[in-house]
């Protein structure tokens, strides 16, 4: 299960984090460290806070946008303290470590995204996440550094593998035998994109408005967990939209110059 | 909790089993009965067979179709072996006693749904519902009465309702406070009838083919659970669609014939 999950750094600022982060990991047995855009090196001083886990640091990935490093992921889950604008599903630590277990055995990566030390996650990198996964904290206390929220997440998860109770595993997130697999991140978010041009193409949708209805599709999807078989079908209803939508475009010009079929 | 609950029994062939149904609810602190097109009546077999919940057979909807009788229901159950075509999720009657709790803390009702003695209930009914439980039987003898298996959903609806933990009235089904309330079943599936009816009209779904896609498409928006705010939209782009179909046929008429925008 362990192997499973990447961890995600976004746009980290001290180095020292990042090297704790290691350490966390290391400790609670994951892995697979993911750096976005990050603004400290591994330095001196992330490779001392790592301790004996200088291996997690020199394996990490460095990508440019936090889609990248999500892309292959079929279980997103932000940090956040509140969705700041309309809600989106969210999850104590536990309850994140038992999907977590639950995706992983349907051999799935689960990617648990972490924010900047000074804003945490934008909006946007919120919406990209299926859910979100608040640590309980004192309410006028809420200061949780990066590297101690990624060692509260590792450990719920490693409790979660060691104790995994004898998952079947051909049962998936819905409890019965699925037919097909879950679309991975890169998979979801293409069909999502497709939808929104599809509805600026019909002139459903004005590209310039604020983008509370895309965001709303984006998470009734996501929440719903979409397969590749169900990514497939919504597409093709895409494309036949758009293709409909070039006919009548056609058709319009063919009519105003008075050209026939 | 409980009265939130409607015990729907479709195509009932035996009266006894309506009585014993009632007297199962009345033990267990329900109260809503609703019999689709029963075969049998509630006659003396039933009164008797209800031992002192007679009340509740006086009370009983008696309604033509499984779609009036969950048409304000926010969740709908249906009692099953196993799906028989698609997969779909499937809970144990504890897992569901605990989503009633949820649904109705949220002031959803909830309807669990028996099939007929002989045959259970068809894949057309149980595609209307959001998810099916499952009552773990023997599995060379899996001859549960349907009075006995609503007994025992009875049961595990009432401890969940004495167990209550102090759930937080706000909070939804996703684990925040959500902004709009749950479509009712008549509200959802008048959205899938929109869509299965735009697909038909853009030429993507032949209404002659078999059905799969649109069972596909109405498993996936039932598991997401689908808000009011959200069927709106879903309906504004079908709707757009639709629109933009019929001026492209009008446009088509218009290029054959010669005539002019």
């Amino acid at each position: 299960m362990l192997d499973n999950i990447v961890i995600v750094m976004v746009n980290t600022t001290h180095s020292g984090n990042i090297g704790a982060a290691a350490r966390a990991m290391k400790n609670m047995g994951l892995s697979q460290l993911v750096l976005v855009d990050p603004k400290a090196a591994i330095d001196e001083e992330a490779i001392q806070r790592s301790s004996r886990a200088e291996d997690i640091l020199h394996q990490a990935r460095i990508v440019a946008s936090l889609e990248e490093a999500i892309a292959d992921c079929g279980l997103v889950v932000g940090t956040s303290a509140r969705s700041r604008y309309i809600p989106w599903p969210l999850m104590n630590p536990r309850e994140c470590a038992a999907k977590a277990a639950m995706a992983s055995a349907n051999g799935n990566k689960i990617a648990l995204v972490f924010g900047r030390e000074s804003s945490g996650l934008t909006n946007d990198e919120l919406h990209l996440c299926h859910a979100h996964v608040h640590i309980p904290t004192v309410e006028d206390f809420s200061s949780l550094n990066v590297a101690q929220a990624i060692q509260v997440m590792c450990y719920e998860m490693r409790l979660a593998a060691i104790s995994e109770p004898a998952l079947q595993q051909e049962e998936s997130a819905w409890g019965v035998e699925w037919d097909y697999e879950l679309a991975n991140h890169e998979q979801l978010n293409g069909m999502l994109h497709h939808l929104e041009q599809t509805m600026v193409d019909i002139g459903f949708l004005d590209p310039n408005t604020p983008k509370q209805t895309m965001s709303r599709l984006r998470r009734l999807f996501q929440r719903a967990g979409v397969d590749k078989m169900e990514v497939n079908i919504l597409r093709g209803i895409f494309s036949a939209v758009q293709r409909q939508q070039k006919v009548q475009g056609v058709q319009q010009d063919a009519v105003k110059t008075g050209d026939s079929d």
